[in-house]
């Protein structure tokens, strides 16, 4: 006979965007609620998180806003940072460097071009023993070859070429998505570890192909690719843990309007040509990002067990990224643990919500692009576990 | 100085949908406005066209909208299909059979799953110069490894069992996508042609990411696919040409809304999982097609002007796709013949229009599904080329 209850020590998110102003107010609490005590959050704001100052100001509003769950801060990597910076944020208890190739995600567009020019900073870092946070991707570039699906997989280069500069330098390659990139993981040594998000467990080029909910960069690739994902999750390899990459847009973004009768300074959708007489077609893209958070271990456990690896849940939402990072003391651990159960027939609590909405924002049309309201992963559907509450 | 003037003899589209009621209406005087003559109509409408009988009164219904056009008729290859019905279907006018594989892309629910149980028919084609129209993708099977990026790879070995067992018989594979298919049809005989659509000579894997307008079946492929489409058409290969796949769907199904907040019967769009309790999430997936017809020969000109082919324009338009059918009769190119003038910097006629909603429909809210409305490919952008209109 299966479980029917599972002690999780204290589960950690070591890559969640916790965004600004409402739509962080919105989903900051969430992080608890999907069982989550320590947060490691993604710097790239409006304007993006560059500076020790900024840093601090941001994780105190996120722990104004959700008192009980650790906050870990980042920067943006960027030719704004400098060697004392890092050392500053360092005091201020930033514990990570995030790298974001140019114009490849959300809010990137002051991301890196090439490495070399941080080897200064990537020096530093290593000696306040702060982790580089890569987004592995290249950017796209037809000429080239490059696009979205093969986008991880020509990023690889770079993360063996700055292991190989830094071997000491704790590198961490963000939401792996291909079995190249695990393999490459693999290959480094001990300094180098690797998020995987539950979606990307989940889902594959299919699942997101006209399905903007599910659309999210990387893109899910091939189901080979997350054969690979769920077996190195499955065979509990110690580098390989969660990061949910929980990215909260609000639903018109997710699905914009696609005519707007004229609004001025709305541009054509489609690729190619010159968008040189805006004629009433918005740009028609839906934003990148699947939104796990308020759900995030009931859903690693309802998909771990659908692959044979429920046994590895403590090791992929908890020990594995506690240990990389050396946040696994055993008395955080034992405070921050949760129970699950089995989800029954008849519980409502193991259905996913339709939406999350901002209570300001109850009365405002669905229409509005302004309404901060989150559609999450598994929208209506049901979880096999569910969090026991005290 | 390169030309201002072109004219093109009788462009035709080897693969069209023109679809039924107020969106046929729409869509099927746009034929002409594209500047082709010619169209060869796709079967797959509700209910399919599977009988003869059907098909007499479907064509006709399009003579009457457009009588100036050429409509050639189509049958939808299932199990309700006998020989007798071919040869009724051949005496009615009808040139072709469609076959979709199962699943793959709109109202192919009906379609086939094994080629070897319509032999009989493909004999009785063969007798009356039917040609075969392949859909040429498999189902997506993950636990088989197959996904929508691989699935035209996949089915390649149906096109050449079917190829060597008739190798007299007519066969068209339909809207290429990928390097593999286009050297598959190289290495045919005669008797194999291929249809490839404007926007796969233009649109990579990127460009319909997130973005529903260009979302269509099959999928746009990497980089290197999309080359070995434009070196085919460049080369002039006379066994590939026009099929622009045109297919329009009601905007409201492109970009459905993703909160109906309660709606009853609607389901929860993430894969995976039962959809058990629905909660006001709509199945929030885009309809694939992407829609040319009105735009068609300027948008081709364009496109091959693009890449260095615009000596290869009546080739791809009109006389490789009309050679193949046999329509090449002297007196009909000229007779439909057309002329393309560069789009000057002022003109209007060059850009594509944001949206072209049916009469009927104008005064319906957008955000009324039942709105018969439909945004085209390059909505708003610029085309090089234009049709001067006698």
């Amino acid at each position: 006979m299966s479980a029917q209850e599972i002690t999780v020590p204290a589960p950690a998110d070591f890559h969640v965007h916790l965004r600004q102003g409402p739509m962080s107010q919105l989903v900051t609490p969430h992080v608890a609620e999907g069982g989550i005590s320590l947060a490691y959050v993604m710097p790239n704001l409006v304007p993006p998180i560059t500076s020790a100052q900024q840093a601090a100001g941001y994780l105190q509003s996120l722990r104004n806003l959700a008192p009980q769950t650790k906050f870990i801060g980042t920067l943006y990597l960027s030719s704004a940072l400098t060697p004392a910076e890092i050392a500053e944020a360092a005091k201020e208890g930033v514990r990570g460097v995030k790298s974001y190739p140019r114009g490849v995600t959300t809010n990137s567009d002051s991301g890196i071009e090439d490495y070399e020019t941080y080897y200064p900073i990537f020096e530093e870092m290593q000696k306040h023993d702060m982790v580089l946070n890569l987004h592995g991707e290249v950017p796209s570039n037809a000429d080239a070859g490059i696009c979205v699906l093969n986008a991880e997989e020509k990023f690889l280069t770079h993360l063996f070429k700055i292991h190989k500069r830094f071997p000491k330098l704790k590198i961490v390659l963000e939401h792996a998505t291909t079995r190249k990139a695990v393999e490459a993981v693999k290959e480094c040594g001990e300094t180098v570890g690797c998020t995987i998000t539950p979606h990307h467990l989940e889902l594959i080029v299919d699942d997101w192909a006209g399905k903007p909910l599910n659309f999210c960069k990387p893109v899910a690739k091939y189901p080979d690719d997350r054969q690979a994902l769920r077996d190195v999750i499955r065979e509990g390899h110690p580098r390989f843990f969660l990061g949910s990459d929980s990215a909260p847009h609000p639903l018109a973004n997710k699905y914009p309007s696609a005519v707007t009768h004229g609004a001025p300074g709305t541009k054509a959708s489609a690729s190619g040509g010159d968008d040189l007489e805006p004629t009433g077609v918005v740009s028609c893209g839906c934003a990148a990002g699947v939104y796990t958070s308020s759900i995030l271990v009931p859903l690693c456990a309802t998909l771990l067990e659908g692959f044979g690896a429920l046994d590895q849940l403590a090791n992929y939402v908890s020990l594995n990224g506690r240990r990389f990072y050396g946040y696994d003391d055993e008395q955080e651990l034992s405070q921050g643990s949760i129970k699950l159960r089995r989800a029954g027939g008849g519980s409502s609590a193991a259905t996913v919500p339709a939406v999350y909405v901002h209570p300001e924002f109850r009365d405002v049309p669905d229409s509005d692009a302004s309404k901060v309201q989150v559609v999450p992963f598994w929208a209506g559907k049901r979880l096999g576990w569910e969090i026991v509450r005290s």
